[in-house]
């Protein structure tokens, strides 16, 4: 009996292993799939745009060598060479930058944040060795404790969505209806409080469109972080103590949020089975 | 009956929320301290070495206005304005670039892989309104693709480690130590694989120290991506196409084992109660 329980594991153990292989070298592909569309939209839009742009440049390079007739193509080349040194390095190239761009207190504290949830502008990075080996130290511990964070934050916000439904569903008798009201209202709030009321007020702040806003908001809460739009380093722009605070919340609470919301996607990619056994008990939890 | 246990339930819950409530706020003056001790170290450790390197860019440019008559203060800093716009717009600023910096296909293709791992290195960012536009859709459904893919890389590397634990346990006769055994085997391995030994490649390929090499690794894995390094943009190197493939395996096997490592900090981070009942439960089900 024990045998031939343990036989009949085994062969399902056997059959388990190699239905998940096969998923996972489907799964590769989607992914490989999935890369190549990617590789292939940003070739089309980027590379023409790029072109253009670095013809124009060198255009200027050569109208430039023509305006300035004691710099030779050398010794412009060099200067291009120190300047982009200069400014991956974190220099304070032009006579006024701001004090976000600068290692001072709140440029410090914005690279401290940047590293711990990930987002890694890069508008600043650590040049010494020493800085670049606390960085790793730091971020071993931040990384965690962020998401700790986020993960309490994020349960927080869930018990309150929970107790409007409760609440709702008091009022209408219909506790269904109101669960699926109340999470939708919460998707739109937050929809409207992280990702499209704040552009409006990064294209006031900042003298970014719209829609620059709207990119940026979104690569900073996805934690991608380019860093080719960083809130605060305009030099012809002074900004308020409110205001750095107040990005400071809106990038915490927003990262939680966009957590539900990408934890939501996951649980629709994810396909009922052994692997995913984990999702479905703490969602079935919540 | 009833009302006496659904009293009892209420009172719990209002206890559980007032403990719920101060240990979050504890739990955020903790991360406030946190993030205030890596600004001090931070600003120590950089602020002196920038004044320094600014100190030196301010005197460069100042030795260049000498040797340069006919440039004077106000060309000189249109001319890096214009050169810091094209190096951040990702022109090729200088004759000669690698096809990593450049909007072809090796760069789309990095750009895709930086976008749905949430590294962003930035050294390539879309510049027109379409690519950003992509760009957004590209990553709500890339990020959650590519954790999915993670879990499922990481679900076979510890089914790897179990395999091995409970070979060994029934060659020992002692399945605890056998288990401790192989996942410190996995740990050190995986320490070796994927954060000792590949700056030695990355120095070899790239011209790096040994240190930035593993500062390199460390900040790509964590999905930090100052984008401060990137692979294959030194334009004196000729890199072959293995060492691109391999270093696409490196960051997603990479990424896969540094999750693993960070959830078991996160389980170490988490205190025992209400809120991280659902990590405990994944945790028993491993
Ligand atoms: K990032
Ligand atoms: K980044």
């Amino acid at each position: 009996m024990y045998r031939q329980r343990a036989g009949a594991a085994a062969k399902g153990r056997v059959q388990g292993c190699g239905c998940l292989m096969s998923s996972t070298v489907l799964l590769l592909l989607a992914y490989l799939a999935y890369l190549a569309l990617g590789t292939g939209v940003f070739w089309t839009l980027e590379g023409r745009a790029a072109q253009d742009s670095s013809h124009s440049f060198q255009r200027d390079k050569w109208a430039l060598l023509e305006n300035f007739t004691c710099l030779d193509r050398p010794a412009l080349d060099s200067l291009i060479r120190d300047i982009i040194h200069a400014y991956k390095n974190g220099a304070s190239l032009l006579s006024n930058t701001t004090s976000m761009g600068r290692w001072e207190f709140v440029g410090s504290f914005f690279f401290s944040v940047s590293t711990i949830t990930t987002i890694g502008y890069g508008n600043l990075s650590p040049n010494t060795m020493a800085a670049r080996l606390f960085c790793i130290f730091f971020a071993l511990v931040g990384i965690p404790l962020n998401l700790v964070v986020l993960n309490r934050l994020g349960h927080l916000m869930q018990q309150g969505v929970d107790h409007c439904a409760s609440r709702l569903g008091v009022t209408w008798q219909d506790p269904g209806k109101a669960q699926w009201l109340a999470g939708s209202g919460a998707l739109l709030s937050g929809l409207l409080l992280f990702l499209l009321l704040p552009p409006l007020l990064f294209s006031h702040m900042e003298g970014w469109s719209y829609m620059e806003g709207f990119y940026f908001s979104f690569i900073t809460l996805s934690t991608v972080g380019f860093g080719d739009y960083v809130i605060g380093m305009n030099p012809s722009q002074r900004y308020p103590l409110w205001y750095k605070n107040m990005v400071s919340l809106w990038i915490l609470f927003g990262m939680a949020w966009q957590a539900l919301i990408i934890k939501l996607i996951l649980s629709q990619l994810e396909m009922p089975g052994r692997v995913c056994s984990c999702y479905r008990h703490s969602s079935e939890e919540d």
